[in-house]
């Protein structure tokens, strides 16, 4: 397993969802970053499960507690050891379907990888440990503001259902994130998203689930992130975006429609403003030759529906080696999309931090 | 920057594109493998300029010469060197530009990251440094072969227009190779192919480029192969993948049409056939959970149209700070589709072999 | 910071000296590998302060738990994550010295590099951060003991007096660690370990410290541990077993004494006996090219009288910019030695866990 | 293999010791570094063969191409590709020992870590291997002298004989670098130069070779280089040197004697002047807790005897497992102490850009 992010700001996660806890180990924070537990929570509070009707209904609090590398409310550039009780857990829920591997799911992959599998409900690969990359993302968040830069993600497509999107800008933004917060699909399009928390319910109650896409902003991103030619900024992207669990595709900018433009319309034109160099349109997604333009950074991710449903599904008894049946119970989400909103936003503030470290751009004191 | 690509399987490139050289280093590959400087020209014919009349007219032969790391035809676990000479340079064809940043192009962000930028066909922001991922694919691709994994790519959409596609199996793979090299789009439906290269053409004499998506396939991968929960194997595929120039997306099996797809349709049930758990439908592209599952590896990606045009656009000269006009000259290709594909190819083939080293699947030593 | 040490087998730390707990995140360990709390504590035991005359009074049980990566009883895989909560913390023993520069301590380094300090008895520079070390090492030697490799140090020179050495081997090992146990210095030789003894209470009352010399041995390493031409087997160990608090020297083998050697007689020569090639000297240590040779791995490390000292020094005041006096209170070892005995261990215990997994001959799951 | 050094910092290095070529690849120096040719050729000329009566005569004029990432005599940021043409490869020599295991050499670990050796004169394990160092160590020179940093090293023993050391000093480092050229030993202490000299040609003579002890020093490293607790600067000095081959021993500042001294007298006592923290003794070698505190650092690495010696020792035949004698021909260095002080020097060098660069002190962009 590979359990560390990034290479100057690294983030390792550790924990199971029916162990007893998860956590995470930042190494590489810049010294003399204001940081409080109050700064991680108020983002895990977002992830967290048992807040509405569409999510699921387990029930924790996801505490968080920094455990080192804070002293009087600054970082001291020693490792940020982060820790989140687990509270409500039900192994008991998967001993029934113990050795049958779920469609979709990890189940039959880390038996065969491993040998063994944590089968606590999915164990290490479970969505639980996406907590981890928000207390992480938090931290990057936090850092990445005293640079004035900023994430914002959300649901622009759920089921099928599309939202209007917008340009996010500084200046919508405080905006944006009020209307995101007035439904549960975090969906900045207040008439989309009731048909989008319809279209869910919906679905569970078929005992099925959904998919949909996210969409992400970064502002305030200067010139001069990403390390061409492998560790582009969107190279870094799309791998931090496709390690989330559901994610099966990544685009930047304009994306899979630049396929069908031509040059003449998908080059983004430079012009001068204000003694900076910028461009009108921004197919690129505020990312050029794998480096930072100073436009904003935007990419999609598209999140497939939740594998573990109600409904029936052929598989196999990985012990028996035989063709059954399985109806995956427990407390699931029917569509992960509106939980994942602050997940992708973490990844991509990971990123954004682990650059900017690496480019100087961040210095390693805070001073 | 960072040139090196892999952890355990590691490739590092080097070179610009007007410069005395480029070439690649190759750390980690088992010792014992037979190789020779044929097995690697056959993978960089595919991809050299020159070659036909909708691609650069630069004439490189791209003789490969490997200088260490090989004794008597086997690899000896020392570092393999590779180069290969420039030939045909024109850094003078660039002068004109010097100053001014082409659109779509990394001028701009070179410029501002390093301070100095090598002018002389974007140096290392050019496709030229692609033939070195060839050549480090194709020893990777010659490392899998002897655990029966091989990689197909081919162009599925150019200018867009589609082409017809197929499950790439085992069995139709040689006449899939051979149906590919029929064309000069690396396409396998001839139809599409001839409309595909007219497209080109006509974009090209109007001093314009096209885009594309390339759709590549691994088989024979055996499970196992990828590290959770940030090393997945669609992760690094996807870092792979968008690290090329001009790919601004990536999906992995069914993609972003998995997004409007309920849970009871996008989950691929599993069944039992000669001992062996396999799935009917791939929407997951043979990845679940991170790690490989034994079915084929699948993925798309999405290629921009060439930036480099003939056609005027605006831009700004970087040193006055002043906007201009540019109208870009040099041997460029209208579509870097088709050069592409072997490039795809390479890529995937060293996330495998990487990861195949990692797991402990390919061992250190090819008794 | 760098608190992550391994490629394969990696060890994360984290935690301050008089904070809330120190940790220890462990990613890449094989699956399937027995292991309980048991295995870890009883190496944690012989490290921890306050058990005897001669060592730090500060009372701290050290008891690990395990958060995460153990099902059953097994490794699954996963990162294991392993806590220590501090019980016995007295950051106000150390107020009164907050701005003044320990003589041969970190403070004045940290305060530079950081721009904050955690001043709290040394924070990350205490010596407490090598629990973790040796929790780690726990792991790595129930690893390594699956494949028949043991780890012994000993102390052969405190203060000054030396003790006879042996060479160990796979027949007196147990014997030599009943010796071993037998004092509290470390020493096995019993008259040595008197005079030890007598000279650490000696300095302590003198408000003075004391170093020495520590010798371990690895037995039972099979050849191909190693990786030329910079992660050779010698440079890791070397820089494992300097990155250990106090330590300032570190010989392979016969180590310096080979600098006024003879070719002819430093050269261990080889033979045959019962199929494999042996040598009958061993000055090498073990290790030939920097790869493991199949002869029991020998290093010497040279560590520092302990720097906090009683005894009135002359420092700097470093917030006020003035010469000032310090006497360091707060329990201190007057000799490191005896308790870095087990830290060696768990270096050399990492550094072969890690080559073991990375050659291959360690593999990914111990079915 | 692992031939890839350093982290932010990397130099990647390959080539063996009779096969076409040897070269380096530096990737992450900074840009507008003013670099030429001549930079790096005059520190190989320091090490390479030929030149004295008491090195190999092997003639190679190791003339250094750069052929990538310079542009109009500044660096680019883009990985900078140096190539060695090996000019007098003599690969029959060694023909006759082909199966026989070289005492003390890296023939019999190579032959059974890879399955495969390159038998021409140790292919990867040779000497010649370290040209790499020094043309890296070049680069990293050149990074270094423009933050006033300067690193010297020279032989303080060779064969048992001692010679005067000193405190390298800005004031005295013209002089002692015009003292070292002045003998073949690279010693500064002339009186002793000569017995060594005689020393070496008496060994070459029996057939046999001499080893000794290299000391080197850094000037003007700031404080705040090294990333405790695991990438502690001297942690990564006794890396970098323990890796150079032959040497089996590393000590910083007072090292191995530090063992022996009490705390009152190890420490070094802080002071101000002019404003700076100063220590009057450097026993700690210019590190603490594991970053540079300001003061010079020193270090010492103890050189084994030449392993290939004309006299007849006891060996095995590899191939047929027979016991056999050997009597080692080819053109090799009968003590390597003098054409190790450059390599030495490069891997200190290294150490600190690498270092360097990671705290930021060393800018990415020289502007």
């Amino acid at each position: 397993m590979s359990n560390t992010f990034g290479k100057s700001f690294r983030l390792t996660t550790w924990g199971e969802s029916h162990g007893r806890a998860i956590g995470a180990v930042i190494d590489g924070c810049p010294s003399m970053l204001e940081l409080s537990e109050g700064d991680i929570q108020k983002e895990l509070d977002m992830r967290r499960p048992g807040r509405s009707g569409i999510a699921s209904q387990r029930k924790e609090e996801d505490k968080i507690e920094i455990l080192s590398g804070v002293l009087e409310g600054r970082t001291t550039g020693a490792p940020l050891s982060m820790l989140i009780w687990n509270k409500d857990v039900r192994p008991e829920a998967y001993d029934e379907i113990k050795n049958l591997a779920r469609p979709g799911h990890a189940d039959l992959t880390y038996e065969l990888k491993y040998g063994i599998r944590d089968w606590r409900g999915g164990g290490r690969a479970s969505a639980r440990e996406t907590a981890c990359r928000v207390a992480g993302g938090a931290v990057a968040k936090k850092l990445l503001s005293g640079f004035e830069m900023g994430v914002f993600a959300y649901a622009v497509r759920i089921g099928g259902i599309p939202a209007d999107g917008v340009d996010v800008t500084e200046r919508n933004l405080d905006k944006l994130r009020r209307l995101r917060e007035q439904n549960d699909v975090r969906c900045i399009d207040a008439a989309a998203a009731k048909k989008m928390e319809k279209a869910i319910l919906l679905a569970k109650n078929e005992g099925d689930s959904l998919g949909g896409i996210i969409e992400v902003s970064a502002l305030g991103v200067p010139p001069g992130l990403g390390e061409p030619v492998f560790d582009k900024l969107g190279a870094d992207l799309a791998k931090a975006l496709m390690s989330v669990p559901a994610v099966k595709g990544v685009e930047i900018g304009a994306g899979f429609s630049l396929a069908d433009m031509k040059g003449s319309k998908a080059n983004d034109a430079f012009f001068i403003e204000r003694g900076k160099i910028k461009t009108k349109t921004n197919n690129s997604g505020g990312i050029l030759g794998g480096i930072s333009s100073g436009m904003p950074i935007t990419a999609r991710v598209a999140i497939k529906p939740t594998s573990s449903i109600a409904k029936e599904q052929n598989t196999v008894n990985m012990k028996k080696m035989q063709d059954a049946k399985i109806k995956v119970g427990g407390r699931h989400d029917p569509c992960v999309v509106p939980r994942a909103v602050p997940v992708v936003e973490a990844m991509v503030a990971l990123v954004l931090a682990d650059h900017g470290v690496r480019s100087g751009i961040i210095p390693r004191v805070l001073r």
